[in-house]
């Protein structure tokens, strides 16, 4: 993995990160295909909405299709034919979130399944195995999370142990293809925040992300702890907030000097019938899209907004077609892309600070 | 509408149906777009799987969007993008299905909706004007259908009303650019047939349609009557044989002298995980395919058989992903069109009884 920093104004970052299966240009934003599909879309759908890079998820994955039929497939990339970088993140999230169906120990945590019921464990040295296995470009750490609001001793605990999984994750590394990013830490408090940077940077790893935002706080709070994170991140190497991905939020996190985003967001707002435009999001179920035959976003030249009218989607919603949902699930995710391509030409043109402050005057979420 | 017959290799028919959208190269199959959308494709993907028609349903489009918002948005074509031929059933066997619903009469049948229990009326002149309206290449009359067994009564009176409502529809006509067909009906009575053919094989249309099968008779009693329909109507005309699907009756039916087919068949296979195969059908959910890296159709060279693996597909279909039911419903309807497309090139080359005999062969189903 290589990341060069092409350009900086203000905070906002333009890089270009190269990974085993391709090049990102950074700010960039991930698509989730949880399951190993970006829900709707093939693989080349991803493609043409200009995604780079896609996130998945070690504990899906984990529990269905799991280890052995995926190495047996020939990784990752081949079982779902996506030819581009895939980072995957640890499971971590994902098991803290089983709240009763999990035990955290020094070691690990164990948990059940929330498909059957099995008993499973995760270790930082099986999980990035797991990762390493199916051939993905990043791995994400095995971290500890805390909902907020936490206690002090909480996040104090959280910050202690990921940052020695962070360090047992960076001794068991074995495939140099894989590149390891650790987690920063640290709840809203920035004393911990700061000894949970000091901690990781110090194994002088590829990548880093900011985790435990996005969770639960306000967003200014989000706003003010991911500035302060990225902060104390090396300059020379990406940054990713997990979990952002309204436009708002990504604009703010792109002004926060982070580089690399992953939300459900678009996929799931264009399931539920959400579309997301330049101008802000509206519900396409709304009685004022039925007669309404324009695009979905007439600013947006992706293939639904020049084929297909808010007309027809709504119709497709309300008579509970598959169609609408894949369609506008692809054009949020298009959407996505076509800001942060925007995002970078705007860092590369030194007009970030006019850009920022044009999308956030017209988008409210 | 102009229908040529370019060959006959047994009873089986070659020939090219030229309508106001395009040319149809027959003997063919038309996938179903209930609601404006064949489930789950794009119209793009219909014409890729190399869809050269398509059935929509009046019953449902008069419910949703309607008539209004059809002819606002520009006629049905441009309201779902398909710039081919679409035949429109008259809703006659959906109104008919919904039994204690509706009422008939002399001049035409009163239903509620299945949506939301609101009145409604088709007469055989607004059915017309309705498909005419919204700008489809061949309607279907509305007629009177019956549930086997029935009485030698009710199946007297589903032909005299039928024909009777067939005279109507052509008095009806407003608009040239869309053909009318008629339907025979007569159950399982060959007298009855005989009377429904003779009636309105005297109107003179443009094409013919064979219903009231495939309703529940058995397979081979289907057979006999569509082959005895088929032989009752003109040499020159396009016959239709409504709701048949599975490869085994496509073939047959072709055997039989027809034309043309429709079936929700492909598609709601494919949304439940079962693919049809030159080799018979099978369920993807099932265990033995969890591991199968080969293609869904070895001997389909669709973008699903030569993309992806049968354990891909069953994982998301285990995985409970969109993805799955997409694309199994693509491929079903490539396979469809495929074996149409060797069908109408068997019969070309005079070889359609080997043709035919070896589908057969293969496919149980």
């Amino acid at each position: 993995m290589k990341f060069e920093l092409v350009k900086s104004d203000g905070s906002a970052r333009r890089g270009t990160l190269t990974l085993a299966h391709g090049v990102v240009e950074t700010p960039t934003f991930m698509p989730v295909g949880t399951a190993a599909t970006v829900k709707g879309l093939t693989p080349d759908e991803v493609r043409s909405a200009h995604s780079q890079i896609l996130l998945a998820n070690t504990y899906h994955l984990w529990l269905r299709p799991g280890l052995d039929l995926l190495v047996e497939a020939g990784g990752l990339h081949k079982f779902m034919q996506w030819n581009g970088p895939i980072l995957t993140d640890s499971g971590g999230f994902q098991v803290f979130s089983l709240e009763a169906r999990r035990k955290l120990d020094e070691d690990g945590v164990t948990f059940s399944s929330h498909i059957d019921g099995s008993r499973h464990r995760f270790t930082p040295e099986n999980v990035l195995a797991f990762q390493e296995a199916i051939g993905v470009d990043i791995a994400m750490q095995l971290d500890v999370c805390v909902k907020l609001p936490a206690t002090p001793k909480a996040i104090d605990e959280s910050v202690r142990l990921s940052a020695e999984w962070a360090r047992r994750s960076a001794a068991a590394r074995r495939r140099e293809e894989t590149a390891l990013f650790a987690i920063v830490q640290g709840g809203l408090d920035k004393a911990a925040r700061e000894r949970s940077a000091r901690e990781i940077v110090a194994l002088n790893l590829p990548g880093y992300a900011i985790g435990g935002l996005s969770v639960g706080e306000t967003r200014e709070e989000m706003y003010e702890f991911a500035r302060f994170s990225a902060a104390l991140l090396p300059e020379n190497k990406p940054r990713y907030l997990m979990g952002v991905g309204t436009v708002r939020d990504i604009v703010m996190a792109v002004e926060c000097g982070i580089d690399m985003f992953d939300c459900v967001y678009p996929t799931r707002c264009g399931r539920n019938g959400r579309a997301m435009t330049r101008d802000g999001e509206f519900a396409i179920r709304n009685a004022a899209y039925v007669r309404d035959f324009s695009p979905v976003d007439p600013k947006c030249d992706c293939y639904v907004c020049t084929t297909f009218t808010r007309a027809y989607l709504a119709h497709l919603f309300r008579a509970g077609e598959m169609l609408g949902p894949r369609l506008l699930s692809y054009h949020n995710v298009y959407l996505l892309n076509d800001l942060m391509r925007d995002a970078r030409a705007a860092i590369e043109e030194g007009t970030w600070a006019s850009f920022r402050n044009s999308v956030l005057q017209e988008t409210p979420v």
